[in-house]
């Protein structure tokens, strides 16, 4: 067991991995096609900078996304799912169906998100 | 639309509840069994009382669980999960078959749960 984890349990595990606001949205962003800086900056919960670094790189580390860079000067990245963070999926599914059940006036997912 | 949302996706309305390390593993807990302050002390993850005390009340106020007073002098409450609460089981079974596919080592939940 990674002692970066508190416990063995399967639920914390994940938490300790994406239990945080912006992750999973990240994660959806980039199922979306969006896979630039600028592009999730552009999303409408408005993530910040800093943050955004923040996040990217902790994804990076944990196996989620992988970057590549598409220009030189200034280096700039592009981020895209691994295997492991697109399998994450059915988390973000089961979220929105308790979403749309129990809060009140939010978005109907697309069925091809739903279908993943 | 609750203006304490960051938008109307669903996955960002249900992060905005429940993302971050805790309210999920005391979710847990609860569908364990425990009901008790010292009960969630107790687990293995180890919360704090202050963490504890700002996520109950978190969650109360989400409408994710009711607390009932068991005893007085002093007030001690038992927690349990609203209809509301219980509804985001789906997404705890989803993240324990995250974790048991892609991180060494996690504990396999009981069939009991993942059936729920």
């Amino acid at each position: 067991m990674d002692s970066d984890f508190r416990s063995g349990c399967p639920i914390a595990t994940t938490l300790d991995l994406v239990g945080d606001r912006w992750t999973l949205v990240l994660l959806r962003d980039m199922i979306n096609g969006k896979a630039r800086f600028s592009e999730f900056l552009d999303s409408p919960e408005r993530i910040t900078t800093n943050v955004l670094t923040d996040r990217l790189g902790r994804m990076e580390a944990a196996g989620l996304v992988t970057r590549t860079a598409y220009q030189d000067r200034p280096r700039r990245f592009a981020y895209s799912l691994t295997e492991k963070g697109a399998a994450l999926t059915p988390v973000m599914q089961a979220m929105c169906r308790w979403a749309n059940a129990w809060i009140p006036d939010t978005w109907v997912p697309p069925e091809s998100f739903m279908a993943l």
